[in-house]
């Protein structure tokens, strides 16, 4: 499949700054465990880190819905439903994560 | 609250390990982006880091549940409701996120 | 907005039918409880009843892809994009709930 | 193993009350169904249902929490563990329904 620009190239240096965030975040985890920090309190933070890599996954998805999955849907054929079917899936592993 | 070794303390290096992987599951994902790679294919390793920073959350909540929370309700006394009720407080935040 | 046939129609009777067995599963539930058993069996239950509402769910929004939004994306104007912001505030409660 | 009242038996009334609203939340979803509703409309409302049984599900854990693993915590013993790792299962169910 001829590899377009992904759906969200507009969006790129936003996502980058939120994976680096993320990073900083899981980077931080290690130092709590490393200083024995108190369980609740890293549970606490595992549970930030998980929304924030969440919010990165529900803006990819708002993204490649409306440009993959769009333009396939007005170029009709066979791909329109290939790419819906990506997309489900997708959802479905991120409700399931 | 004088602080006592962490529930966790046995698992120490395993769960530094394990987050020093999913540190490297997140910058996977930012050379993913940087490298303007297919939505889809990122939206899976975002589940994927998810699941990973969940079964960190699980087993230092098993750790706590076994250690904190069982010597607090064997000592009785308040701090036995105030652990229970983080515990608690912590599932429904990783139930959630 | 003029209602037309939701992107469900051709479902319509499998969701109804998958719909009655949650509600199965619902007074089950109210039967364990009433029963007084065991914690443990009736949360398996009650994560087996949350598990099936979320099928239902991503084939609701499965439909509501391959439907309203591909109409409206092939119509183009404004209404795709409100099709589509619906789909990703959709996904992201389904996600956090 | 003997079985003794379960730890929401004070709770049991306000379980099975708000079981009785997941149930009618569950109908409510069939007659949208019927009158085939727009999704988006009924996606909303099964993220409220899978919620209200989330709530049901934290409330047991937490009784089980204060009662079954309590009491097995201070009798000692291999129940205490077998009750820990029954509860951690059921929170890892619950994470990933």
């Amino acid at each position: 499949m001829a590899h377009t620009e992904p759906g969200y190239i507009t969006d790129k240096q936003a996502l980058l700054n939120r994976l680096k965030r993320v990073e900083g975040q899981v980077r931080g985890l290690q130092r709590m465990v490393d200083e024995e920090t108190y369980c609740i309190d890293i549970l606490t933070q595992v549970s930030a880190a998980t929304k924030a890599l969440e919010n990165v996954a529900l803006s990819l998805l708002d993204q490649h819905l409306h440009h993959c999955v769009t333009d396939a849907a007005r170029n009709r054929g066979p791909e329109a439903d290939e790419k819906l079917a990506e997309a489900t899936a997708a959802i479905a592993r991120l409700v399931r994560s």
